[in-house]
């Protein structure tokens, strides 16, 4: 039997591991690596630094798969990721199956929470579903980026019996939804938060939260949203990769 | 300077705590509890081991305060819950007034996440408004109890690229939220997923997740929902108290 351990490591800085997540870390033989894009090294770093922190005996080895790429700009997102996820289905089994001996642990560094946004899950559970030998696998929960933001901004996601969205900024762009007050927003390449300087808004912006890079601004949407743009540019530039997120919300009559 | 950290401890394995939160325990010089209701014992035991478990000098103390109780059955539930806040406040400005001293440093324990459906944070933020006599607080994120059911369950809170919507059962019953597939529905004191049983929804459910006393049940909300309700009506009995939450998601066409 072979194990597979989907392990949230938080978003940035290595105090949010649980010891959940820590006990998890001194199960893995075996650890498998697939970052890409600008941020590969920081990534990488950042999961070898963890391992070296947290493992109590040596002996866990890192395997690195090249990490297949989305194709960009196509019409259907959705499309092109499940095709994102087919490529990364065949790296991550042939990985497991040559690097992976029966009887050994298996682990996945999920930045955050696996359950956000993140495919580990569902290729894993392909995988499994695929494969001729049996496969347990199990997920470890991780503090997100969101709760991360949340709590350097000392806000709560929602308002009183509220209910609140998380989204990626693609759905924001077709217009804030209706009848709610407050949404989570990630994965912004385009600083749709734009489009909403002219509403009684406030924004809660964060920047590499959780990191020794992190920049946090807040304020009225119509005020912070040019603060925020330029800063993003720069940021990007200086680091030549970011990752940031916000939380949107109306203001309501009694604070506007 | 007096100093008060509201910590997430996660929601209901100790395993769930983050190195930050046990870090902040460890600074705790009075932990104040308010707990209350029927499940008030279980939560103050727990506390009370998470402190002995993780922290490393004795000498903290526990102030427990008789916690004002939300007036129930009224019309305007956000109105009851803003004057129980009310009255939350002035017991919490008694304790850091007459309990902690002069640059010590309060705690405060939150279930989950401090972010989600919880009002300490924003009881703070206003006694440290109020207060005459500098104080500075912090924030330390937790697993929340959505984390937790979504790693036992093993599912991703979001289909591919789409929103979701997170949410307290009074607002789901006024019907599921157009335009999307997922939603995360908590403090449900009246069954209110059955109101979908007759659509092409799954559920994943919890109870007491991360406890001892989990449970857990999942499938198509139509075939699993009179199994969940009479669950949740024996559990209640047996316990006193019930904390349960869920995942409900559409089927999309291509897995209908
Ligand atoms: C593919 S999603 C993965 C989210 C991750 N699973 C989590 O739990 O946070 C990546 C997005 O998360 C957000 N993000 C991740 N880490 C962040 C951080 N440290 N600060 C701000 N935003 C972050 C950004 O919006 C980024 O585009
Ligand atoms: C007032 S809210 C607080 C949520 C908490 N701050 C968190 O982060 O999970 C309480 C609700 O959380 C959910 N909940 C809390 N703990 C839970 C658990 N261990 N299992 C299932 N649901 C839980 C239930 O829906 C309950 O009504």
């Amino acid at each position: 039997m072979k194990t597979l351990l989907i392990i949230g490591i938080g978003a940035g800085d290595p105090d949010f591991l649980t010891v959940q997540a820590i006990k998890a870390l001194n199960r893995v033989d075996v650890f498998f690596l697939m970052d890409k894009g600008a941020s590969k090294d920081s990534l990488i770093h950042l999961r070898k630094h963890i391992c070296e922190r947290f493992i109590e005996q040596p002996g866990y080895r890192f395997v690195e798969a090249e990490c297949p790429e989305r194709v960009r700009g196509v019409a259907d997102y959705r499309a092109s990721v499940v095709d994102l996820n087919q490529d990364k289905q065949r790296v991550f089994e042939q990985m497991v199956h040559h690097e992976l001996a029966e009887g050994e642990v298996g682990g996945f560094l999920v930045w955050g929470d696996p359950a956000l946004y993140d495919s580990t899950l569902r290729i894993v559970e392909d995988i499994v579903q695929a494969s001729p030998e049996p496969i347990t696998y199990e997920v470890i929960p991780g503090i997100t980026s969101l709760q991360a933001l949340a709590a350097r901004h000392k806000v709560c996601f929602n308002s009183i019996g509220q209910a609140f969205q998380v989204m990626p900024a693609r759905r924001l762009a077709e217009g804030f939804p209706e009848g709610l007050d407050s949404v989570l927003v990630m994965l912004d390449a385009r600083d749709t938060y734009c489009l909403f300087v002219d509403q009684e808004m406030d924004i809660y912006w964060g920047a590499y939260v959780g990191t020794a890079d992190e920049v946090l601004i807040a304020g009225k949407v119509g005020e912070v949203a040019e603060e925020i743009r330029s800063t993003r540019a720069e940021l990007r530039e200086r680091h030549g990769w970011i990752m940031d997120s916000y939380l949107l919300r109306r203001r309501s009559a009694d604070e506007a």
